[in-house]
């Protein structure tokens, strides 16, 4: 055990790992080398023992046409095929109508459990005290929060009878304007749970009120933004391969249709649409986790898990629609704090968070929209395997000829590691006996 | 509309989109200066249209013992607290018998989806001659994974009814040894597809049949890890806060069963397991989005969305469990091209895919646990608010003495983004006046 690591320089807690591990001198090389020159001590504050940054590919897919106005999102994701899905899809859209997206609501919530000998029905005739208690309660941190154009929405009581007969659920709806609004909501909820307390005790009542816990809630069905693609049928040759584009919008509705009723392809149909969106999430200092827990837990709220997407096919045009919970901030959190989140926020115009929920739908539906339309055209994998070969050729240390000779070699060819090893193996003893 | 945005080189793109959106020479400075000096190109090649580096802090939460052997686990994560409560539920932990995870089973799948006038019971009686020429017509791809221990674990006929009569599922599923196995189970499904209809077109049978996709499934139920944490109640006294052990157990408990039957409760209760598994599965190169969108479907899977874990209290013994799906790689990828994912599954001594999924899973029970401590004792906003106060000090530029002070102040002060700067312009104007 590495006693006191935490309390240790960022030096020393390299020399500490790499003694008791016995890592090679290319451990401490390869952090130090990832290291920022100048913002350095700024990257060490966005989490504990850090050690040194990790790199994910910061990408731009330009022109996304949402609601008429252009757009080149940022966009950060390991993974290969995304952006360039992305991109195409957003070529594509904006030369019929874009993409057009609306909020349909901005509400958050959080929880306040306790428990209590107080009836269901006592609490019940006691809610507007108790509102407008907590409202006051708060009103510190709300002031701020109103000048923005946010605050507490509402309350509701629920009696959490499942867990036991004395448990009860206070739930508080926010808006946080251009903030995603957690420490908002947990200060308020906190704050909120002392007052209750004390509300009802002091109705010179001798049955006690404990508070279980008090925190936001990552399920945000009331922060909801829907995004609409629609053109002619006939508009999709483009993206049709070898089949009309009518039988082309035929088959991209079973496959949605597919994804509406069968739970192993909904879950893969909407981790399509979550490349995209946690691609913008990322790039804008969001948090991801809260994002895919919310949309998911979504997509399961009629008791079958299922897509996110629908589609009507009616008098040869095709409508695509895509609906989703999306909480996130445009301040607060990093997104003005880390530097490549706040130049996302300056690439894409300052957005309001509002603007922000359809600029992240509209990337997640343009990327699940080239998915679908390559998985029920080619298949994904020539394009996967493409970018598969890339790879491949990078781990073994492949020149530019070389790149160029496997790239036409694999293109009628399968692609794995051992074939590509095997071809560039042969390569080179080529070129040693053409040097002899 | 930027054109021919794909093809620009590096300096190119930066150029179009500084002039296109009118960004200040910082935007252009910011990018240059998070490039990585020696390793860009590599870094390019992850995704498409990159312009630049995302930088994540790479963290360090040592002291974990999973199954009696000891961790330092690498997180990257841009959450504050994270590895601050990963690492400390690691150290108490460690004390009490550690992490105890074992993989349940191993199994992925994929699906062959498609459309003919075969009925359900002509094509069951077909089966065993499917399934051989199916895995013939891949034993190309399967033979180096059998040499590595993995292969085709079996076949599936479901009839998808309620997409349409003619239309059925060939679930296939698969061990994939040490890789997550999306581009083998992927190309091993294109494949197949082609046989399937060779296969039924040879019985002599005018009938057609038509291949709606062919493409692995993110929804893992059958690549599962459990996690069992488990102490004397007695234990728990550095967690209990102001609650005796005893009490604190029960409120731990009850915060467990609220997370089971509460929607919007178990959505966050997931939530922080995810904080611990993400920053694992991001510092390995693994796909975050894939392990997300399983997890929580798994989590919905009873037709309500509920927590992934559960506890027993018994006898004064506190056992805590948690089960979830993971399918995770250490070999193909990025896991071997991303230098620091590299280095990460070298810091953890290059475990196979079983053990990585153990280490997650032991990552996102720390965190759990640690969040749930915090809430059912003193809320979690005491720790949140100290790191949100370093992050507003850093937006404004507070120097060390300034940091000091403020953080004495606000030991008893509540913070908000105006609060810290009342605070901080107060100072600023005393230290004017003491300077003149």
């Amino acid at each position: 055990m590495i006693k006191g690591f935490s309390k240790f320089s960022q030096e020393q807690k390299i020399e500490a790992l790499a003694s008791k591990y016995n890592l090679p001198t290319s451990f401490k090389e390869v952090l130090k080398s990832h290291h920022h020159s100048a913002l350095q001590d700024l990257y060490n504050q966005f989490a504990e023992n850090t050690i040194s940054n990790f790199y994910l590919p910061y990408s731009v897919a330009p022109g996304f046409v949402i609601n008429k106005k252009e757009y080149a999102i940022p966009m950060v994701i390991e993974e290969s095929s995304v952006v360039a899905a992305a991109s195409k899809a957003a070529k594509f859209w904006s030369a019929h109508g874009g993409f057009r997206t609306e909020v349909l609501s901005i509400t958050k919530s959080g929880q306040l459990f306790f428990t209590t000998e107080w009836s269901l029905e006592e609490l019940k005739d006691l809610m507007p005290g108790i509102e407008s208690a907590l409202r006051n309660s708060v009103r510190d941190i709300t002031q701020n929060m109103e000048k923005r154009g946010g605050g507490i929405a509402g309350f509701k009581l629920t009696h959490e009878a499942r867990v036991d007969e004395q448990t009860f659920c206070l739930m508080v709806s926010f808006e946080t304007a251009d903030s995603m609004g957690a420490n908002f909501i947990n200060t308020c909820l906190e704050q909120m749970g002392d007052e209750l307390v004390s509300f009802l005790t002091q109705r010179n009542d001798t049955r006690p009120v404990e508070i279980n816990m008090a925190i936001l809630s990552n399920y945000t069905p009331d922060c909801l933004v829907q995004c609409i693609l629609s053109c002619p049928v006939e508009s999709l040759r483009p993206y049709s391969g070898d089949y009309s584009p009518q039988e082309f919008a035929m088959r991209f509705k079973k496959a949605v249709k597919l994804a509406k009723h069968n739970l192993s392809r909904a879950v893969t149909h909407n981790k399509g649409i979550m490349n995209g969106v946690d691609a913008v999430v990322l790039a804008t200092g969001n948090d991801f986790r809260a994002v895919e827990a919310g949309v998911h837990a979504y997509a399961s709220r009629s008791g079958t898990y299922a897509s996110l997407t629908d589609i009507i096919l009616e008098d040869n045009v095709f409508t695509y629609t895509l609906e989703l919970p999306l909480a996130l901030g445009t301040v607060g959190g990093l997104t003005l704090l880390h530097p490549l989140a706040k130049l996302s926020l300056l690439l894409l115009g300052k957005p309001s968070a509002s603007e922000l929920m359809q600029i992240a739908a509209a990337a997640g539906m343009a990327n699940n929209f080239s998915a679908l339309a390559a998985l029920v055209t080619s298949g994904i994998q020539k394009g996967h395997m493409k970018m598969h070969l890339t790879n491949i050729l990078t781990t073994l240390n492949a020149n530019a000829i070389e790149y160029q000779k496997a790239k036409n070699y694999f293109s009628d060819h399968d692609v794995s590691h051992s074939a590509v090893k095997i071809f560039l193996d042969a390569e080179r003893l080529k070129e040693q006996h053409r040097q002899k």
